[in-house]
């Protein structure tokens, strides 16, 4: 297997992540930088269409885009600890969790960064105007996770899922977005402060 | 079991699609007309506070929202037919596809709906850039999903799963958004035809 790597965005950092909190190694690491476009070369883009990373490039040649699609193959060799969950009730609140995350936080924050940053001017093709009005919903997601993250020690309870490692991504993901996280969201930095702190966060 | 339901909106038509195709019963419907805004009152927001459908309301009082995450519970509960996949590598090319349409192509068709349609003016905080960005990203996304379908008889392969019903919700949704599909989309035309004569394709 071959990991085709974005470096420092979240979508690569989340599936590196996913191999730590599983304890298994990562596959060799073919770097991609995004910055230099390299996502968009025909190679790459005969490699994953959508242009996007990371991608898992299996043995028998399949390659499988989308990072949640990633976590949730290697999931599949390797169940313990069971990020997504067991019974079907737990499994479908964290995917409820993960995704309510995913399409609400972390879209905006990332609408942000893609729509507003100058640095990102090269390579979309900006609407600030979306940007500002991601930036005016981010309060509202903040909100819904930090009331969660006051019930519960993790997202979805004791234990830490995919549902963890997409809002800490999110969360991280405010500071190169330039999103200041406000003093009174205290369940959220409590529970950050603990995730910044585990060994999977430093890869 | 409660099914809240929201008509004719995308998003309940998929649950209520994948319980057909699954050949089991809905549960009781608890209408939520969102046209009136009852998917904001304080009743509502208890239930979901992310104030969307649907909802599925389980015995014990679990509200599960987010479609796809109600869909993969309804899978855990009725296995067969797979439409979330079995193997890992099966399963994982699934949510592949199904993300990728989601985030992709049906993602753009609700921005340009919820953006720039005059009927959701009174729903949304309308960013009209925005919708115009998103419709101009549609025929790449149509283009993936053609080039999919050219070599596939479902996005997946032989056999229906949840990655076709989401892209056929996309392409339904697109009549209301009032966005052509171009007739030189054959693959989509053929699988779409397909899809709309399927009994499920009804409720």
């Amino acid at each position: 297997m071959k990991l085709y790597d974005g470096g420092r965005a979240p979508n690569p950092r989340r599936v590196r992540i996913f191999f730590a909190e599983k304890g298994i190694p990562l596959p060799e690491l073919v770097p991609i930088d995004i910055g230099k476009k390299e996502h968009r070369t025909p190679e790459f883009t005969r490699i994953n269409p959508s242009q996007r990373l990371p991608v898992l490039l299996l043995e028998d040649g399949t390659a499988l885009a989308e990072t949640i699609a990633i976590c949730r193959y290697i999931e599949g060799l390797h169940p313990a600890p069971a990020l997504f969950g067991g019974a079907p009730k737990e499994a479908a609140l964290i995917e409820m969790w993960n995704r309510r995350i995913e399409l609400g936080l972390f879209s905006a924050v990332s609408a942000v960064f893609r729509h507003g940053h100058p640095a990102m001017a090269e390579l979309e093709e900006q609407v600030p105007e979306w940007a500002e009005a991601s930036r005016e919903q981010i309060d509202d997601h903040l909100m819904l996770l930090d009331l969660q993250l006051g019930a519960n020690r993790f997202v979805c309870g004791d234990g830490l899922t995919v549902a963890d490692i997409t809002a800490g991504i999110a969360i991280d993901f405010m500071k190169p977005s330039r999103i200041p996280l406000p003093e009174d969201f205290a369940n959220i930095r409590r529970w950050h402060g603990e995730l910044s702190a585990r060994p999977s966060w430093k890869v």
